[in-house]
């Protein structure tokens, strides 16, 4: 049987709070709601004591998701942990996440203070976490940068204290793979209890690694990974949700696996391309526009004789299924469904019927609907969706 | 000493085979020649064979640039070999980059082979290649997933036939850093004179691993790598120039260098971006435009205390200084430049002139100058100088 890793998806986190990518309440829970059915593990809603929309938007996601473990984000600091657990409260299976800086350079300048006294807030506020909540997290901000020892040190007090889950993050992007999995390994070998809780790698694409450390975390016993879609995200964004997962998939011989239903990917990373207002460039691994798409006349010719020679994902296993269908007034709502996640649109049954009728009288009118007939008639539904709410 | 890493810059080759991202020969000159100022050590110049207009710019780049090696892509097949070393026949220093499927995947299903037949015709192309050239780069196609036994016998031979440069393509962006390592130090092991050529790494990024993967092979004996400025190129693009150069520069223990002149890069980046119509994502390592912002309160105030706190690179090095200088009628060709070239308009002293002399009296009619109105100006400018061509 191969480890499942866990996906942690902080779209909604630290993906949300990148210029121009905030989300109103509603927009949240619809993201959240599409992350449900993509199979993420933990919805990381928000970071409830930062504004009084985002303790109600924890608040909402906590009452419209069943499944996944929805997160909120803390300080190590007693208030931020109380109005957390507040604004989980509806969460049937919440969790804080809490932490304090790790590097000497984040203790001495921005925090101002010393390794011991870190040490011990780290601990205090899992303790307070505890009082409201089993599953606590901690995350030893920049990790990437501190000294093993005494992160070693840090996250064997913090699993004693009750942490579930300890996050390892390459918080400035700036290791090389190698070596972020030497440091992952070296917890693994020499923090004593650290098979009580889950470790979590949470990496940064300042340099274009943030995929590479991600996996050379899980092939050193990481077994949860800490994602945005499209890998949005403070400065050059987080590790890419699209691409660790398919790596994982394609990869067997690393002998794990995820609960991510891979033919969702496609359809969420366009949502979250249209509603946070972040393009994913065409050259985009997974997916962008050229990701499956052969243009040199070598590397076609090469395709048509097996596609073997070029292409080691089939477009479909992530929903970019390229083929066209062309929709008429006699296609069904299973085909409208299906071209409208394409362009970013997904809606649920009830949403669904009623889009199908107006797509209908559409259809009678314009004979063949294309793309941009589609993204007119869902504008004009959400006008009418949202008046109505 | 450091050991130097060259750069193969193949952005009018590979980069410009993607559709929409076709360039004329004047941009594919101003291309080369911006190239030649970033300190690239080889200018893939294009596949002369492919096509009249391909031919043509090999031959103007060869006259346009003086001390980047200018390389003409081929098959293993004397016609491509005789075409492009006539392209070439300008360089002041020519390369032939010659290559042939080193996979059984492609050996079978595209070359309809068999594995000693291959050799031998790779072996022959490097040796018709040799008539015309003393620089001889080999490709073996596909050798991320050729058997490793096979292509250590393939990389020998074609190294006693005279290659200077071995390229060993991961063509597909399968493989993960750690194993691509593996397949270069075994090639550095095992291929007895291997130190009579330059290993090179050409990786692809269908699953976000391009840089990783290449700087693998750089921590494992590879000296050059290909690359592509904003990692454009087929399907999901290849290698980004940006971040391995970026990568050598931070990580001073990899005790390797390049020649690239850092501050450079931006320009360069912003250059590639509107000629060849192919966007930045905002979170794009090194060149997005949000690549150096900070967002979110805790960061902001981090950042403020001490910028190492969450910056590893400062902008200013890689010639993304974000500080707004106002432009007006009393500011230099030099702050001019540095502006245009943000935008993505590198002049050399001569067009600097004509520029400047409109940009005055612009500026003295609309007092300051913004992004907006030098875009204007540029393009302006554009049309007069194509139209005097």
């Amino acid at each position: 049987m191969s480890d499942k890793v866990y996906i942690f998806d902080t779209t909604l986190r630290d993906g949300e709070q990148v210029p121009g990518c905030q989300l109103n309440t509603e927009e949240k829970i619809q993201i959240a709601k599409a992350q449900e059915e993509l199979g993420v593990d933990i919805i990381e809603a928000g970071f409830p004591i930062s504004s009084p929309g985002d303790f109600n938007s924890v608040v909402e996601i906590s009452k419209a998701v069943t499944n996944p473990i929805v997160c909120g984000l803390t300080r190590a600091v007693e208030k931020d942990i109380d109005v957390a657990a507040e604004a989980l409260k509806y969460a049937k299976r919440p969790r804080i996440h809490t932490g304090i800086g790790a590097s000497d350079i984040h203790i001495q300048h921005k925090l101002r203070s010393t390794r011991d006294e870190i040490l011990e807030r780290g601990v205090r506020a899992v303790k307070h976490a505890k009082k409201y909540v089993e599953d606590v997290e901690f995350y030893a901000e920049d990790a990437g940068r501190a000294d093993l020892e005494y992160l070693a040190r840090m996250v064997e007090a913090v699993i004693a204290a009750g942490a579930t889950v300890v996050n390892i993050p390459d918080t400035t992007g700036f290791n090389l793979p190698w070596v972020f999995g030497e440091k992952i390994k070296f917890l693994k070998e020499n923090v004593k209890n650290i098979d009580n809780a889950i470790i979590s790698v949470h990496c940064h694409n300042d340099l274009g690694l943030a995929t590479a450390n991600s996996i050379a975390g899980v092939e050193n016993g990481a077994r949860q990974i800490e994602v945005t879609m499209n890998g949005i995200g403070e400065r050059a964004g987080n590790t890419s949700l699209e691409e660790v997962v398919m790596i994982m998939n394609c990869h067997k011989a690393m002998n794990v696996h995820t609960d991510i239903a891979t033919e969702r990917i496609y359809p969420m990373s366009k949502l979250v391309e249209r509603l946070m207002r972040m393009p994913v460039q065409p050259n985009k691994a997974i997916v962008g526009s050229n990701a499956f798409s052969h243009s040199s006349g070598i590397h076609q010719d090469g395709f048509l004789k097996n596609k073997e020679n070029y292409e080691i994902i089939d477009p479909s296993v992530v929903g970019a299924d390229t083929s066209k269908i062309i929709l008429t007034a006699r296609s069904g709502r299973h085909a409208l469904k299906h071209r409208m996640e394409r362009i970013g649109y997904i809606y649920g049954q009830e949403d669904l019927n009623d889009v199908y009728q107006q797509f209908l009288n559409m259809a009678d009118e314009r004979k063949q609907i294309e793309d941009a007939d589609l993204k007119e008639l869902a504008e004009a539904f959400d006008k009418v969706r949202s008046a109505s709410v």
